[in-house]
């Protein structure tokens, strides 16, 4: 038989019997054909590919990652991670279906046609996080979930956030699981720290898998009561270096995937995506194909994609050549017996062109400059403030702060240790918007107005200067959205994020410095860090404990109950 | 909380860890509500049973078997296997199908529901095994598997046998398999010795797995391939003694599955069933978690059964309580929560009852005398004969006789080593019926008949002497069907099987001893061994090499060609 490729010269890593051995790897119609076994004879094809006696291994899938997280659109975040081996992600579009609902999640359909990467589509669960406590554009209920469900390409439900709802039976996760059982599908979790029986509950209610275990004792409770632990390595969260020492002494690993959540262009262009999770855990002592497994079997089996994760016949011709097993580097990439990327690098450049996106600036009522003031009267007000710890900038608690009071208005950000955080609902609903005092952010100088805002996206401001956060504000607004820092009274950068305010048609080497740009001026605002972008698009995020400010206000994120700004 | 049940004091083994460790058990509405880690509290049930300590483990998965082999109607067959730990098994009801048609599928469906046991049906892709070369009731194809695949507790595509039809791309088998992928379901299938190239393609069909394979060194090639391993161990083929050297240096036993395809009451009530395979295997050296996870974790994978398999919580409480895992003998069964087995016995025996069934002896004229006359002239004749080697009664080749001609007639069983079989066909199709010498049969004396025989299940008739050839068939087509032995000019053995001609309504107890006679009788015949009436029932099996007779004559199988009974 004459075969459409036939690539010679492999080391076969064979993943159903652990075993390596020389190979020919025949490929018809886009499909693995056939892959010799020791003693048979030579193979034929139109196109003949010398390996070079490279490994040959199945093309990586992660199983859980946003790509608005990559702040690039799907055809350039492909670019990506194409050379790096990775050819399926699973993707949760909650970021843009919080911004623009249905039609969110319709785009991203599209746009992750025909790229040189496969993208399976996740209906997100929990649109928006929390109901009632802040302005999405078009929450998601049972009806948007089964509607979503039936469409092309969507591998399941994505991360069920909300497992307080799942485990105290709250309607709308019971609707939401519900059409997850009955369409079959994978439902992913998000569980992090459940345990006991409320971990149980979880399970049972149909949710198979975690990627929020930070801990090994957390990690091996999971594993016992038969969840999937999907390990992550994201650009501000590196749990498979702290999971790392559980791996190496389990004996059964099937329960284990790998993800990266999210990443930013910098990571990415510098450090890679699941080749250098492989990376990672084979440096720490992970069998090789162990940690293969993870990122092509273990993966394709969760997801329930019966056509990859290995080179089995029939399934597709998505598969990688490397020279190092112990540093996993994809030096060829196949993407349905196609090349596509050689040496880190695509084969075929895209022309760059930017699209247009519809504008999801929608704020009801212009932005004024007294949005930023607290009004009050008397020599001093009492306020509700969110206060951080000065050494986790992720848990906040709630403080009640004495603050003076100059011309009819409270004086909050020129206070040592005080900003301010302002959200302004922008996804034409209702016009509301909040404002709180902020105590021990770490906020030296500047303001910053973003869109990137987790997970309603509202705009999201924080400052210590009114002025400055107004014009941060104000500027953003003129825009499709995106980022905006001012600094001494002018701004000293912006990037437009035009689609949804989350993402732009960049490509990864563009973005990557841009971000660099960023984290230099928020540095200089006292926001430094690996990612003080990330960090700043948490600051609104109603899950995470104790006290958030959302559109409507202050919010007791563990009690789900609205806090009042003033405190007498 | 307080569960319905407790199972208190069980050593849980882990099958996602592979840990044993104490651990109470917590059932709620028949599931899995939570099963305690170390350090857990005490948990409440309404009804608490104290495991002493036993080994708890899930429920068996049978992924490959045929009822009708047990001789037994559903409901006798479930209390055969449900004290010895089979839980849920995947049943190809082809035997019945190719009797009944699609009516037969009915029936299976309606007689498997509330069983002790969860009996899932698969669509049997081969009815006939090879079409235009016999007689069924009514051939299968792409519709009618459509049809199957469509109803409720269907698991699949059954095995497909027609190997060289997928492989040739030959139009039925296309048909079939494009029903399967479309609905998305297990494919399973049945490929002796099929390697290389061709085993790719059939690979690349959709048919996921092969419980035929005999050889290490092909198990070996099969898995390498990807192809899932159904182990087998069944009355008359004991594969799993014989791939258990390569099981034990695999370092990978995912794609292991037990299976027991064909098993006699006498096996099951005297050695069991998959509890067998685990003693077997582990006696032979496989870890008691590998062997138990082939029977359960493995299993459902393979059927895609996401409720059982293991007792992570929101599974089917189906689980066994064992005292020693290097000797598995399950001492509790639970099905559902609810004990229904203990000490290898059912706990409330159903009362004794005989139903009624349609009759399927549908012969279009009666048996006569001269049925089992090959008429000739002349002083001899030379015919077309079935011929075994001494050492494999299994295999066959063409030979051509000379008989001697008496009274118009070839002088066939009174010639030294030679027999006769007929088949008659018995669904009302066409009144067809054929005739032929048989050489090296063994067969000294005697004659039966049976509607036992492979795959189309017409009344077949072995013996030397044509009129107690003739006593044996019509004493037999006088009922709906079973087994039929003539000695000495009178009926020795009668086993009445009055559905489909295949199961009858008798406690595996009862069966056991029937058969011990049965035995007996063909031992007397000169058909001695474990299994005689399985043998005699693949006697007229168009798939097996070389020469068989089928309701429409002497058939080479290799070519699948007619071949006339007269070589003059």
């Amino acid at each position: 038989m004459l075969y459409d490729l036939v690539i010679k010269n492999t080391i076969y890593v064979n993943l159903f019997t652990h075993e390596m051995y020389p190979a020919q790897i025949a490929v018809q119609s886009g499909r693995i054909a056939h892959v010799t076994q020791p003693g048979e004879a030579e193979l034929t094809g139109v196109w003949e590919y010398d390996a070079k006696n490279k490994f040959a291994v199945p093309g990586l899938i992660d199983t859980h990652l946003h790509i608005e997280s990559s702040m690039m659109t799907p055809r350039y975040f492909a670019r990506a991670l194409a050379p790096r081996g990775t050819t399926t992600v699973c993707a949760d579009p909650h970021e843009i279906a919080n911004v623009m609902g249905l039609k969110g999640i319709q785009y991203m359909l599209q746009a992750t046609e025909n790229l040189p990467l496969r993208v399976l589509i996740l209906a997100p669960s929990c649109v928006p996080s929390v109901p009632e406590v802040e302005t999405c554009r078009e929450p998601f209920g049972g009806k948007e979930i089964e509607w979503i469900l039936e469409q092309p390409r969507i591998a399941g439900l994505g991360e069920v956030m909300d497992y307080p709802g799942v485990v105290a039976d709250a309607p709308r996760m019971q609707e939401v699981l519900c059409a997850g059982r009955k369409a079959g599908v994978f439902i992913q979790g998000h569980a992090p720290d459940l345990t006991g029986e409320e971990l149980s509950r979880y399970l049972a209610a149909g949710c198979e898998s975690d990627h929020e275990t930070h801990r090994v004792e957390e990690a091996l409770e999971k594993l016992r009561a038969g969840m999937v632990l999907e390990v992550r390595h994201a650009s501000n969260c590196y749990d498979l270096e702290r999971l790392l020492p559980l791996l190496l002494r389990l004996d059964c690993l099937e329960n284990i995937t790998f993800c990266t959540d999210d990443t930013e262009p910098g990571d990415l262009v510098e450090h890679g995506h699941l080749d250098e999770m492989i990376r990672i855990a084979v440096k720490g002592g992970m069998d090789p194909i162990d940690a293969i497994k993870a990122a092509t079997v273990n993966a394709a089996r969760l997801i329930r994609l019966r056509d990859r994760g290995s080179l089995r016949p029939g399934n597709l011709a998505d598969l990688l050549l490397v020279s190092d097993l112990h540093d996993f580097r994809p030096d060829e990439v196949f993407l349905g017996g196609e090349l596509i990327a050689r040496g880190g690098n695509m084969i075929r450049e895209d022309k760059e062109e930017k699209q247009s996106y519809p504008n999801t600036m929608l704020l009801t009522t212009p932005i004024r400059p007294e949005d930023f003031q607290v009004p009050a009267h008397g020599p001093s007000v009492k306020l509700h403030t969110i206060a951080y710890n000065d050494d986790n900038k992720f848990v906040t608690s709630l403080e009640t702060c004495e603050f003076p009071v100059e011309n009819g208005c409270a004086c909050i950000g020129n206070q040592a240790d005080f900003s301010l955080f302002a959200v302004f609902e922008r996804h034409g609903r209702n016009g509301s918007r909040a404002l709180a005092p902020v105590h021990r952010l770490g906020l030296v100088t500047g303001a910053v107005a973003t869109t990137i805002s987790h997970d309603c996206h509202n705009l999201f401001v924080a400052g210590r200067d009114p002025q400055e956060m107004y014009l941060a504000a104000s500027t953003l607004a003129a825009t499709g959205g995106g980022i905006v820092c001012v600094e001494q009274g002018r701004v000293v950068f912006q990037l437009e994020l035009p689609l949804a305010g989350l993402m732009c048609d960049e490509p990864p080497q563009v973005m990557a410095q841009k971000l660099e740009q960023l984290k230099e001026v928020l540095s200089r605002f006292g926001l430094p860090g690996h990612t003080p972008h990330m960090m700043l698009s948490s600051f609104a995020l109603a899950v995470i404990p104790a006290v958030r400010l959302t559109d409507r206000g202050l919010l007791d994120t563990i009690r789900q109950e609205m806090i009042p700004l003033y405190a007498d």
